[in-house]
């Protein structure tokens, strides 16, 4: 279950290159071929030597003066990220914003499937939601039979930790957490926090200084 | 309009400064009154060195050996994030992913409050949200009414630019923005983005490397 090595390409490179490969779908989707680094950089919001920096990860390619190629950088990009084939993934905890998260379509445009939804409370379960949602004490085989390795967690603080833990011994390794809360994991497992009050509460402070 | 310059705490510090606030409240919950910079780190996930030259903002204070006053530390974060008085902040688009901030708590619990949401689609109003539902065109007026500030942006990616244009010319200067899109704004503008699918994306591409 461990990891071989830490990745070599920093998380920030890795979320512009998210970035990057949704800038060229839309290239894409207007049937445009090619983009220059300044033109795709530019709607990406970072610096064009940013971008080139980050495209060296895959080493040398595209036509000197042509700028890229769309199609074959999408697919470079992709099959790094590894969402060429659909991931499945866990929600676990279905209060309004869980909900809200089984209903949203973005996910699965994206490559990601939420196979299930799991919630302590089982008056949830009869949610207008297409995923079934069952009790905690069918996850562990649940993950095993899906080979499962990424959870949403949208539960209460006090909650958190203790799934979190459940779900890395069944052999969860990403953990997209909604709790205000920081989660202790084991190294090889890695947490990517969205906290919407901090967010807020970061924006407070620029709009007044 | 404009603010006069830019701030001189760095947007991570300010992001942590956000993770100490919550694990201070949760020290107050507990009647715990002082605390070491050591505990304080770990609970916060950061360095203790990190921690104390994060607190190096607010200048000398505590007594040496006995750590942090936790009432007076908690005081002096929220005074500098803006949170001791409760924010009006709008939300515009008002799908499954706005109705589902609408109905979360934790907002209002960290001192902000969604005075009302717009939706272009008007058969939105009806929803069982407490906070009242407006059609676009009376946005405008209820900014200037309420001296909002911040507005939350749940919309497709194509309306999202226009919106945001919208509101920064009633003054608005504060956006958190959920769609996938990277927003132009002004200078003077601050927008902080949450892209969930970008998050996962993020989360696969370490569990496989």
């Amino acid at each position: 279950m461990k990891k071989p090595s830490r990745p070599e390409i920093p998380r920030k490179a890795i979320y512009r290159l998210s970035v990057y490969l949704r800038c060229l779908q839309r290239l894409k989707n207007n049937a445009i071929r090619t983009v220059s680094s300044e033109a795709l950089s530019k709607a990406a919001g970072v610096k064009s030597t940013q971008l080139r920096k980050d495209l060296t990860y895959f080493g040398q390619f595209g036509t000197r003066g042509l700028g890229y190629d769309v199609e074959q950088l999408s697919i470079m990009i992709s099959d790094l990220l590894g969402t060429n084939s659909l991931q499945p993934v866990i929600l676990v905890g279905v209060g309004n914003l869980g909900l809200a998260l089984l209903l949203y379509k973005g996910f699965e445009q994206e490559g990601f499937e939420i196979l299930a939804a799991f919630d302590q409370d089982t008056t949830q379960r009869n949610k207008p939601v297409k995923q079934p949602i069952y009790g905690m004490e069918k996850i562990g085989e649940f993950i095993k039979r899906n080979n499962v390795r990424m959870a949403i967690l949208t539960l209460p603080v006090a909650a958190t930790q203790e799934v979190a833990s459940t779900l890395v011994g069944y052999g969860v390794t990403g953990i997209l957490n909604f709790a205000p809360i920081v989660l202790h994991v084991p190294e090889d497992v890695t947490v990517n926090n969205v906290n919407l009050a901090i967010e807020l509460e970061n924006l407070s402070y620029f709009i007044q200084h």
